[in-house]
């Protein structure tokens, strides 16, 4: 049975070889290790080959040969995913094919603020793209150096603007998609206004590869922002927090691109781990609050916003304390205290991550409510609470006991999720904000969403794909 | 074989009227006639019954009978579509699902800046409680008073305020649906990000009533503006109206929230048939942009930003003369110009009507083209173009040539629309930006569409409805 299923591979892989070339199909099992390890290195599966196909045209005669020999697809970008969407399972019978060979910019239309991209571009040299033509494009991410667009587009990738600019979904207009069957859909419009069907565009981003492959977009361009003004203020509580961000929606607008919280406790680590980071304020508060403006007038006009600001916020005693960073080199020291976050947590010890959404309104009593569940059974756990609170995204981490082992409490990770999953739904909320589901959390989905919910996705799954050779095992 | 029809459909009118209440299933014609012809009065179709549920539960349930029955529904709001797309056919087999009485607000959240409701409320009482929270909601379309959200949603509406907020989808985070089998999807979340699966939402705004019956949605409110400012604008063509976009867009951002190109024959018409609407400027010149910011700051920043953009579109010889509004009586004494322009062409007599989308960068390409065109076959046609040139939307409408009568000239209606399409298609735009496809496109798409997206389509329509029971013979 083995030696059918090789000899079969055998003459799939060959027929790929001839079909974009040998020195793009790999079987080496070295030189493909990198496509077949997740970015976070926990999982390593297996591929009976990485493919990497110059053009649509050879994605589409690649996954033709797929259907023909019916060989699952597993489609990689940057692969810089957290949910293990971009690799293989360990059976060996899935091909990679990386897109990374589809990288080039095909058009920028600076008047229609619009640009043409193949899937296999990384995220930066788009934004850099873009910037050369006095235009924004305003996904951003801690991955942007190595991730790529069409994964960004899969994923629907959320980042750091999305309070003013939307998550990946809302910045693109139009997709070049592989179907299942090895077909091009060309839906690469670039229109604010289409109503001239169903929006399929919609339906390939954020489904993680499993309908489609995406080989180009085009994307959304904005004027770029003439000034930013970073601030840190200091609060009481993520109410006063939320009391502010509806103060700064209200006063600031779409100037008001980034409202990040975080606790008292994820600053004690980044001290702890990294002396040399400044901390704002000399006394400690519970809660702070990153804030930060583009504005599109002038310093001028931004400083002004932004005093406005934080001088009502502190007249209506919202905030304790603030920082207005007056100068680029303040403002990213003020970043520097967030970005570090995630690695003094890291440093720290391994932990228990979240990626969390919920309706805005409801976080103070979601954070009161799910600390105490979290506590009456593992006193002691360490809350690492933070997010771009604008959008309702938290990443509700939670690191061992003082007490206990790093070790023996992770082994507590799948009630720990339970309790705070539970906690999430309860709120009205979704397990997972911007990472997806991937692998990781298949099984969990199925515990919160309705039948009939899961029910239409596998109908359009297997309408779509009826031989399941997309991504099989991701999402559904 | 009628006799055996119809006893079966007796059957369930009964069963329906014993499920929602005998006097909310209407089988008396003249009762009915306002539910079976549409907006424009050009089409009336019949229906076995037209029913009025008063809860989600109920719609669910009709539909479940029709699935019993192999009743055909067709759902239906304000009926105030444009291309018949919420009434039934003449055969009088489907029932018309009226969601009017589903028309309660259910919640809203200032702090979330989300509102949930039933998809029978009708776009200004949404509009008006958005308000007595203090909070915006910006779709606005001239129908605005009878039609409903539900409507709007499953049309994707657009609209005067696209240009900062987006259509119809982008107003929306979250639905409840009832699915052809007469289930119900509860996909109301109130959430920014939410990465769990696939896209059902965006699938189903848009989708006119073929994929199921909207039954209510999750809306995204924004702080209400502080300033509104409007302006006139007078250039000499419209490719200097998309200079005059792009400067404006770059001063502007987020302010800008209207731009509206016309030519100078419109602007002949509406005095021509409204003599009493004073016209902006003494001179004639090619063509006007009608200009509006809505600032969320103060009266003075609106004036100066508008000032600003005016002073340097003269200085740069974009703009040839501007009257800018210095009160609310002045900004609505432009916008009436802007609006006589549909009434006054329709008092000039019937016209041949184009809702078109194109890239913003090519407008001006495009109407030389197309005039060319046009003027080629039918010499001395009027053309009545105008629209939202900032989503690149133009309504792009051609009246009869002096020496032709009305309706020979409209006997040539697919001729033109076949010109014309064929150009918008080559210029890479959409023969329906905002109106839908219903039953007027539905055989035009085709030319247009390739046969993939249309095998896509019609792949997801009948793996959600089977038997073909939603709003069939619109769209595809």
């Amino acid at each position: 049975m083995t030696t059918v299923i090789d000899a079969s591979l055998n003459e799939f892989v060959d027929a790929c070889r001839r079909t974009i070339g040998a020195q793009y199909v790999s079987t080496d099992s070295q030189q493909n290790a990198a496509y077949l390890t997740d970015w976070r290195r926990r999982f390593t599966g297996a591929a009976c080959a990485v493919m990497k196909p110059g053009s649509t045209e050879e994605v589409a005669a690649i996954v033709r040969l797929c259907n023909q020999f019916k060989v699952p697809v597993v489609p990689q970008g940057g692969n810089t995913g957290l949910v293990l969407g971009s690799i293989p399972d360990a059976s060996g019978s899935a091909v990679v094919l990386s897109l990374t060979r589809l990288n080039k910019i095909r058009s920028v239309d600076p008047v229609n603020n619009t640009m043409t991209v193949e899937s296999g571009c990384i995220l930066q040299d788009i934004q850099q793209a873009a910037a050369a033509a006095d235009r924004l494009f305003p996904l951003s991410l801690a991955s942007e150096g190595s991730c790529t667009i069409g994964g960004n587009l899969s994923a629907n990738a959320g980042g750091t603007a999305v309070l003013r600019y939307g998550n990946a979904r809302e910045l693109c207009l139009g997709l070049e998609v592989v179907t299942p069957q090895g077909d091009v859909w060309n839906g690469l419009r670039g229109l604010r206004k289409d109503n001239t069907g169903y929006d399929l565009r919609d339906l390939y981003i954020g489904a993680e590869g499993t309908l489609g492959i995406i080989t180009g977009a085009v994307l959304k361009l904005f004027p770029q922002p003439k000034a930013g003004r970073t601030a840190m203020l200091a609060l009481r509580s993520a109410d006063d927090a939320l009391r502010l961000l509806t103060l700064a929606q209200g006063k600031c607008h779409a100037t008001l691109t980034g409202f990040e919280l975080m606790s008292e406790y994820c600053l004690t680590l980044v001290t702890k781990h990294f002396p040399q980071i400044r901390m704002p304020f000399k006394e400690a508060h519970a809660q702070y609050v990153l804030l930060e403006l583009s504005d599109s007038e002038s310093e001028e006009h931004a400083n002004m916003l932004l005093e406005n600001l934080v001088g009502d916020a502190l007249q209506q005693d919202i905030v304790q304390d603030a920082i207005v960073a007056t100068s680029i080199t303040q403002s990213k020291a003020l970043w520097l205290v967030r970005e570090h976050i995630p690695t003094a947590q890291a440093a720290e010890g391994k932990n228990i991550k979240h990626d969390i959404a919920l309706p805005v309104s409801v976080i103070g009593d979601f954070i009161r409510h799910t600390d105490q569940l979290i506590q009456k059974t593992f006193a002691g756990a360490r809350m690492v609470t933070f997010g771009h609170l604008g959008d309702g995204n938290l990443h509700y981490n939670i690191a061992h006991p003082e007490h206990q082992t790093e070790d023996s409490f992770l082994m507590q990770q799948a009630s720990i999720n339970r309790i705070v999953h539970d906690s999430v739904h309860s709120f009205g909320g979704s397990i997972s904000a911007e990472h997806g589901i991937g692998v990781l959390k298949r099984e969990e989905i199925l515990r919160y969403k309705s039948e009939i919910e899961m029910n239409l996705m596998r109908t359009i799954k297997y309408a779509l794909d009826p031989l399941n050779l997309m991504n099989p095992g991701k999402v559904i």
